[in-house]
């Protein structure tokens, strides 16, 4: 069988990712860059854990989306300032695009931004947007060969979410496999299981959150 | 709430895809290009159904991924003729790479060629690789409202394949809700409803390629 690899060419992002970088933290923000595939569970990870979170720190949300506000308006609902985004069809969330969407925000007065990013498995992770951390959420449903087939968001981000597995009994997904294969990608990464119906793992994801902005 | 739209201005492809077109039609073959999110089902669908469209049609198989051959090997245990493109991060097939994998398949011997896209909801949908039709795959596990999110590649589909129904009842997906969005954002879309892992609704998906190659 043949395999033809086909590089893209991608764009130049990193210079306004610097300087958002600059500005939190001038502005003592700590910014987590949170990615995943379309309903991996992004958007009910923050709802289930935002009030947590609150609790520390004074947040605020970015949320990015190809159209339609509806992650913004639900976000809201839980009375944190939040910025929607509209890319138009746009993959992913780029440094600028997250410059203009903090210039809405009182800056003087956050200090965790969260980016929810386009739900995508792919481009998010190629797009720095000045954040601190990169957060990827992968739904067990979406099935343990990921990690591989998508390493570099994987290898990218500094905690995966495993979410969902309250579903586990009912797909195939192998979790040694997934956790095997995620410490191969990046030895480093933390690893979270989450289920925000069954509200079980969430206060591992917020407790890791909490030693990142500390550390 | 404030929502910024942000556009990106995105590639030309068109040229080099009517000249696939071209060439699939001078060949009398069918191009299907199947695309969805990551773990939307998309290698599974084909496995299920590829042994009854080889009952009808000289099927070849050209997988899109970043990494790994892994789809094309799962494919090529099905007996079909199969190229494994690997974007190396790349976020979409593109008409040149499609081109290319299509010159190592032996085009006098096919007439329904299926190209997997890489698992991504949102650019695969911006590129045309010289199909005549294109099929995205939803699994019901990733929520109801990714129609309404994700638009342009539900309108760009002839074909809707809501898989995992196995899962509904351990979802809040709501069928009535994803098929009343499909019909606004594309009133001709055929829908239907799979279970790979139960074998259901396969016929359907398999009968519309059939009618549509017919026709």
């Amino acid at each position: 069988m043949e395999v033809k690899v086909m590089k893209n060419i991608l764009g130049e992002n990193e210079k306004i990712a610097e300087e958002n970088r600059k500005l939190f933290r001038d502005k003592n923000i700590f910014v987590v860059n949170l990615m995943g595939s379309p309903g991996s569970g992004k958007t009910t990870l923050l709802e289930k854990t935002l009030s947590k979170l609150t609790k520390k720190f004074s947040v605020a949300v970015i949320e990015g989306d190809l159209f339609t506000a509806r992650d913004a308006e639900r976000i809201e609902r839980q009375n944190v300032p939040v910025v929607q985004i509209n890319t138009a069809g746009g993959c992913h969330l780029d440094a600028a695009m997250v410059r203009r969407a903090a210039e809405s925000l009182n800056l003087d007065e956050i200090n965790l931004l969260i980016v929810e990013n386009v739900g995508n498995l792919v481009c998010p992770a190629e797009f720095d947007v000045g954040e601190n951390i990169k957060a990827v959420v992968l739904s067990v449903t979406e099935g343990d060969d990921k990690p591989l087939k998508y390493p570099l968001i994987f290898k990218e981000s500094a905690v995966a979410i495993l979410n969902k597995v309250d579903l586990l009994p009912f797909t195939n997904f192998n979790l040694e496999q997934a956790r095997a294969d995620l410490s191969t990608i990046h030895p480093q990464i933390k690893i979270v299981e989450t289920s925000c119906t069954q509200e079980t793992g969430l206060d591992d994801w917020c407790n890791f959150i909490i030693s990142q902005v500390s550390s």
